[in-house]
């Protein structure tokens, strides 16, 4: 069994809010909501951050970011607005090594990001 | 002549500090920097916001979190680690409409990220 969190909610034996899933990814809310919207979009596959990926996997990027856009849409945010992170490693506050950008929105996101 | 600011580094009628370049993307520094490293990463083609891609676009969004990758190792930030941040709209706390990516590294991002 995986000890990666992250894909242990993709193979269902952690459970959580999930509110978007297609053949690449999945989308559930973050436990520790920083806003009032706060989601998480990873891959299915393994990949620990950004920083592992490479050439070949420009279209999960770019599907990555399409879930983003969606779980926001259908959030409510496509209007107010909203913020997506990112965090790599140490100094960007990366806790969990399976790549997975943050979707926020709800109240209004300030400067700087951390 | 473009009104929008970033459309205006593009073409290079107004000067930045470009730190990368290549057919469809533009990496420069912010000039209002929130960290040691701080360079925005855009598309050449004007889009403004995440929310007015679709799904024609995967490849375009791939591509640029792939140059944000890149002038994050070009930066020396993959070890460390860093920050990719994408704002739209008014709770986002977007400011200049034309699809921009954030990377911020050099110190210790905080949560909640804004």
């Amino acid at each position: 069994m995986s000890t990666c969190i992250f894909c242990r909610i993709v193979d269902g034996s952690i459970p959580a809010k999930v509110v978007h899933e297609d053949e690449h990814t999945l989308a559930f809310d973050d436990v520790s909501p920083q806003a009032p919207v706060h989601t998480l979009v990873i891959p299915k596959r393994h990949v620990a951050a950004v920083q592992d990926l490479g050439e070949s996997d420009q279209a999960l990027l770019g599907r990555l970011l399409l879930t983003c856009r969606k779980v926001a849409a259908d959030k409510g945010l496509a209007e107010p607005g909203y913020r997506i992170v990112a965090n790599t490693g140490r100094d960007g506050g990366q806790t969990v090594f399976h790549l997975h950008f943050h979707v926020l929105g709800g109240r209004h996101l300030g400067w700087p990001p951390g």
